[in-house]
């Protein structure tokens, strides 16, 4: 089981890649993709698909954990995540992949233990399981992360 | 100048291929994709996918009409139809495919003459201009077949 998990954005798009190593999370890749804003929205579509495309192959990846999105202040924004998601639910129907989706609040309790947990609380903790790696940058990366080791926990019965 | 026009859905996706012919409209293709309820969503977006790049490559064609969608009562269902229009996106990036897109009552006015017609007004008009063409069984045909029509006729220039 080879998780790759992402939190999509037309600015920053955070991904992590985990694989079960007996009864440890091991972190195989981790990063955070940048659409070039002066590319069209179509373009940027086309990067964004091409680059999880080569990750999938890059780590053999078998599952996707993605987090569920709410409708925020802007409905167009909330359309456009949807363009994204709709590129990585493509991914999955031509690699096979397994997808598993949580809630926000899904994702806080299983990492932090608390369902209300912010941002930062959510990076101490995934810092503290991945001490090797530098502190990222951005927290789309931590919540990419985050969300990917829900999916290795909550499958219990492959970890 | 060859336009395919798609009119997203899950459960039913109308599409009208037109080919700028002098200065009339010939009408190559049109009818409507069901994605069967049985499969999951991820299944039915590779279903999806693999329909339009068909018809695009089949019709050779240049380029893309849609209609802008607003957000109605169902914030999840205007989720799910951004996962679908980032496919069409995904096409456009991958075959190079200009996308045009058009606001509801632009459709309805270049159509009809009038922004605030119907679905049926809509239909009339469009089987009126195709007398060939059966009357399809479902709106959503007519429907990509105005937003075909109405981009055909914005781009002046090319027609």
């Amino acid at each position: 089981m080879i998780i790759l998990g992402i939190d999509p954005g037309f600015r920053y798009s955070g991904y992590g890649v985990l694989k079960k190593d007996n009864r440890k999370a091991l972190l195989l890749d981790h990063g955070c993709l940048s659409l070039p804003a002066t590319k069209t929205l179509s373009e940027r579509i086309g990067i964004f698909y091409s680059f999880f495309v080569s990750k999938v192959t890059q780590w053999s990846v078998t599952d996707i954990a993605l987090e569920t999105p709410f409708l925020g202040k802007n409905a167009q924004n909330f359309l456009k995540l949807g363009y994204l998601r709709g590129n990585i639910y493509l991914i999955a129907s031509q690699q096979s992949l397994f997808i598993h989706e949580f809630a926000p609040r899904e994702v806080k309790q299983a990492v932090t233990g608390w369902g209300g947990a912010d941002k930062k609380q959510i990076a101490r903790v995934v810092l503290q399981l991945f001490p090797g790696i530098e502190k990222p940058k951005r927290e789309d990366v931590t919540d990419a992360l985050a969300v990917t080791i829900t999916a290795l926990w909550r499958t219990k019965s492959n970890f």
